[in-house]
Parts: C-alpha cells; sequence; structure tokens
C-alpha cells in the first residue's frame, strides 16, 4: 500500500485547502491581522507512546507540551499571549496525574508569561493526547519562506542532545557506557526543551527567516530551503554539539548522525544578512546558496556527509 | 477509586491556573482583545469511539469536528476568522480517508467561511484524535455568566435529535420500529450537527447570555445557570421537538428524557432580556430565575420532572 508521506499530507492534501493566513502551510504557525502587531497562532499535538513516554512525570509531560508550541512562537519572533489546551484522557488516570500535570503547566504558565486562555477535556479509549494551541504578537512575523543566498545560518544552541537523551533511554548498553551526568543531560534535554523565547525580539528584527528544530537539523534545514526556494552549505564541525553529546558520540561514532537528525531539539535554525552578527549563544553553521539542490552537509574533510534519513518521521 | 468529575476537572484543576482571557474557564471560548470587535478562540477535541463511530464517512467526521468548534463561536455572537488542525492518525489511515476526510473539511470551510489557517498532523498509536481550535471576531462577546432573573430562556431549534439519532444508531430494534424517514433524521442530526452561526449577530446584539448545547439541554441549562449565579424555571412541553424525535418518543417515552438529557444538540441556549422577540426560529421554554437553586423542569401537568442524570458525562 503506497501512501502519503508526513510532508505530501500537509503540502498535497491541507494547503491546497488552506486559507491565506496558513501562508501555503509552509510554516509552523499562522499569521493573522499582518497590519499592526501580527498575531500569530499555533497548535501542536502530542500522543503518549509517539512523543513522550506514558509513565513520564506528569508535569515534565505538560511542560513539554507547552513549550513545543512555544517553541514555534519563538521561532516566529513572537512573545506568547496564551494558550488553550485540549486534553484526551487515557482510562487509567487519577487525580494525583491530573495534579501533577496541571501544577507542572501553571509553572510554565507563569514562566513563560503564557497563560491558559481555554481548552477542552474529554475521554480517549486510546493513550493520553495533548492538543495545545498557542497565540502570540510578534513586531514582526519571521516567515519560513524568507532565506535568500548569502545569508548566514545559525542555531540557537547544541544540536541532538534530545535525540541522543531518547536514544540513551532506548537502549540500557549505551546509557550504561555513558557517564551519568552526561546521561542525565541527554535525558534531561528529552524531557524538558527550552522554548527560546528570549530569541524572538531579535529574531523579528533581524531574521529573514527561522524554524524551531523538531524533526531534525538536516530535514529541517532542507524544510526551510525548500519553503524559501534556495539551496544551502553546512559545515558539520561547526554545528554546536554539548559535551555530553560528544562524549555519546565518542562512544559510539554513528550517534552523530543520529544527532543531526533525530528531531526534538527545540533549538531556532536561523537565516539572517550575511552582515548580522549571531545573537548569543546563537552560532554560525553555514551559509544560504542560490539553487534547488538539498543542503549539502561538508565534513570536517570537506566532504558531502550522506544521512540515511534526514529527519523523524511520522509515517 | 474516587476522581474528580469532568466539571470539577474543569473548575477544580484547570480553571485556577487559567489566564483572565479563560474567563474563569467557564466559557466555551477564550476572549482576546476585548477592546474593539473582539478575537473569540475555541478549541475542541473528538475522538473516534467517544464522539463519533471510527467507520462513519470521513467527510461527515471532520465536518462534525469543524461544525461542533463553530458552534462554540456561533454562541458567543462570533463570526468565524479561520480555524486550526491537530490531526493524530491511527495506523490504518489510507489516502482514500484522508483526501474523503479533507475534503469535507474544505466544503465546510467554504460553506462557513472559516478557512484552514494552520495546524499538525502525526501518528498515534490509538483511535483517530482530531483537535479543531477556530477563531472569530465578535462585535459583542456573549458570555455565559450574564443570565439575569426575569429574562426569558430561548432554544435555536428543536432539542433531542442527535442524542435519539445516537440510540436508534445503537439499538437495532428500536431502529426497526421507526419510519425510515424519522430513523434518517435522527441519525443524520447526530452525524452532521448544524452551527447556528446565522444567529450570531442576533445574539451578539440581544443575548444577556448563551451557549451551545453539547451536552444535553437538562445539563447544559444547568452550567449556564451556575455560571450567571442564577436558577431556572423550563416548560417542558415548551421545548421544541422534531417531527422525527416525537415519534421516537411515542414507541419508546423513555427516550423523552435522552432527549432532554442527551447531548449533540449543537442549538443555542440563550437568555435574553424579558421583552426580546426570539429570533426565528428560536422558541421560548422558560425563564431565568433568582436563586441558586438547580433548574426546575415542570412537565405538562406543572409538576417538576427528575432526570437520572442531567447530562454526557466522560468520566
Amino acid at each position: 500500500m503506497s501512501r502519503y508521506s508526513e510532508d505530501e499530507i500537509i503540502a498535497r492534501v491541507f494547503a491546497p485547502i488552506a486559507g491565506a493566513a496558513a501562508l501555503g502551510l509552509k510554516d509552523d504557525a499562522a499569521l493573522l491581522a499582518p497590519e499592526g502587531a501580527p498575531l500569530v497562532v499555533t497548535t501542536d499535538t502530542v500522543v503518549a507512546g509517539v512523543h513522550f513516554f506514558a509513565d513520564d512525570a506528569p508535569a515534565l509531560i505538560a511542560k513539554k507540551a507547552l513549550r513545543v508550541n512555544l517553541s514555534d512562537l519563538a521561532a516566529k519572533g513572537a512573545e506568547p499571549i496564551g494558550f488553550l489546551l485540549g486534553l484526551a484522557l487515557p482510562g487509567d488516570w487519577t487525580n494525583d496525574w491530573l495534579d501533577a500535570f496541571a501544577a507542572g503547566l501553571a509553572e510554565d504558565a507563569r514562566a513563560y508569561r503564557a497563560p491558559l486562555i481555554g481548552g477542552d477535556t474529554g475521554a480517549t479509549p486510546g493513550p493520553l493526547t495533548i492538543s495545545i494551541t498557542a497565540l502570540g504578537r510578534a513586531p514582526r512575523f519571521v516567515p519560513r519562506t524568507g532565506a535568500r543566498p548569502g545569508d548566514a545560518i545559525f542555531v540557537s544552541g547544541p544540536i541532538g542532545d534530545a535525540a541522543l537523551g531518547l536514544a540513551v533511554r532506548r537502549d540500557p548498553a549505551l546509557a550504561a557506557r555513558l557517564p551519568a551526568e552526561a546521561r542525565d543531560h541527554l535525558i534531561g534535554r528529552y524531557l524538558l526543551p527550552k522554548p527560546r523565547l528570549d530569541l524572538a525580539p531579535w529574531l523579528a528584527a533581524n531574521a529573514s527567516a527561522a524554524m524551531d528544530i523538531s524533526d531534525g537539523l538536516a530535514g529541517d534545514l532542507a524544510k526551510l530551503c525548500r519553503a524559501s526556494g534556495v539551496s544551502a552549505m553546512v559545515d558539520l564541525p561547526a554545528v554546536p554539539l554539548s559535551a555530553a553529546a560528544r562524549e555519546a558520540i565518542a562512544i559510539e561514532p554513528a550517534l552523530f548522525e543520529t544527532a543531526m537528525t533525530g528531531g526534538d531539539d527545540y533549538e531556532i535554525l536561523i537565516a539572517a544578512g550575511p552582515d548580522a552578527a549571531p545573537p548569543a549563544p546563537a552560532g554560525r553553521i553555514g551559509e544560504i546558496a542560490a539553487g534547488k539542490a538539498p543542503p549539502i552537509f561538508l565534513d570536517a574533510q570537506g566532504k558531502p556527509a550522506f544521512f540515511k534519513k534526514l529527519s523523524f518521521q511520522h509515517f
């Protein structure tokens, strides 16, 4: 049975029926009221067994569900207005679980000034499913489509920690070979991404294009390039790695590919004019190029690296 | 194991952590930008096996998922701006299914001028789960909290059809006793609610309080009264019933309670000043009263009717 890929669902099924504010569904968020301070709206659904483990701490599940949405706002240059929560609870939920979930959500709502402004709670015969819609305002909406040849490419922080954290959780043998500190760092970055809302003002003022990295740096850069009608050249040794990621890759070199393609980073991928100084601690990893070729990733020897798959795919 | 009820989850778990725009989570939608033409945002999640049958026609599933959200906008006096779609697809989806789903969604998006403006598609190991967030603008936001003693209570159309349609689908013996036309009417009203967006301007201009009836007239009126700090008196013989509903109730009198408490009506429950003429075809069913007693439902003999449960509950 031949089926659409995840990208094809968006491009072939939903983009043709989407409205103008959807920007062709090429972006992470919808743009409303393009005059004045644009209102930015985004939605992401997370499912137990797909995006998190059902027995993860409920406060962490709540925070991750919210943060992946705030990360989209940040990438668009927006500060949060608030969010709506759609919660489908499986049969075995308890008061304690729900209290802890709500407490985690409230902590983050305060920390990121993103109040809960509505929602819907119901039952599901399936796994816990959390659908959050976040709204924000941006002085300027940073599109995915604005990258131009010659732009510098920045990433807002270390890449691959979360994908390696997931690998560590799935592979006890790998976990056993890592120092506890490195293991905890990687798992922590998988459990609890940090939305880069601190960079939103810089992005609104300086970025020609941006998106948050949720499905892997390699694949998400390819998406940004397709949306902008450009290509790119990335210097892989310039991609920032945490000390923990370097330790894991030293033990198992194949994990470098996992780090570049695995996803769940929630750092921001940025294209900005060649003269833009990157916002600390973002680092330059390459340059946007003319043409429609897929991005090229050069290794330490200057040779193109080939990844088996560029990004996480649900289907 | 003692657990929160569905209402307690909202009142005790989420309302305390919600922002001001959430209106204490006492409403169906969030109110943003109370100055000028308010932006109204609402979200509802529907799950196969809970809110619809997994083998229902995909176009009908899509339309119902959208319409239950548009119904919330209508009840707030808002006209649609657009909507976001969060789609969690089970393992057995096919291109044909998804094409038909999107076609149904597009038809309704055009018919109700509610463009798709964003979304998120992923996989679930569980049942099909559709989370829609709808945005609208209202000249005036119609709250759930504004009912005052002496207000007339209106409903926008026949009550109970959808709950009876569900009963007919679940009970082949009942279905066999109903004329085909009545059966088809009731099932049709379950499958495809009609959001009363035509009433939104009237509501914004005239209603003191309103909500759409999704969980049963009796329970939803009790919610509206609690939110407004009032009581109510309903004349049950005045509640409009379709010819098909009357046929079903004639065959099985217990179905009258199903009609009053079963939900999925997506008609609008309205409180308006005593001098307001109801918008056609809405009919007057009772009056808001002072006090905090639960609403009283009087039968044809003027005696209070007691319902076993007032409304549909997920938990």
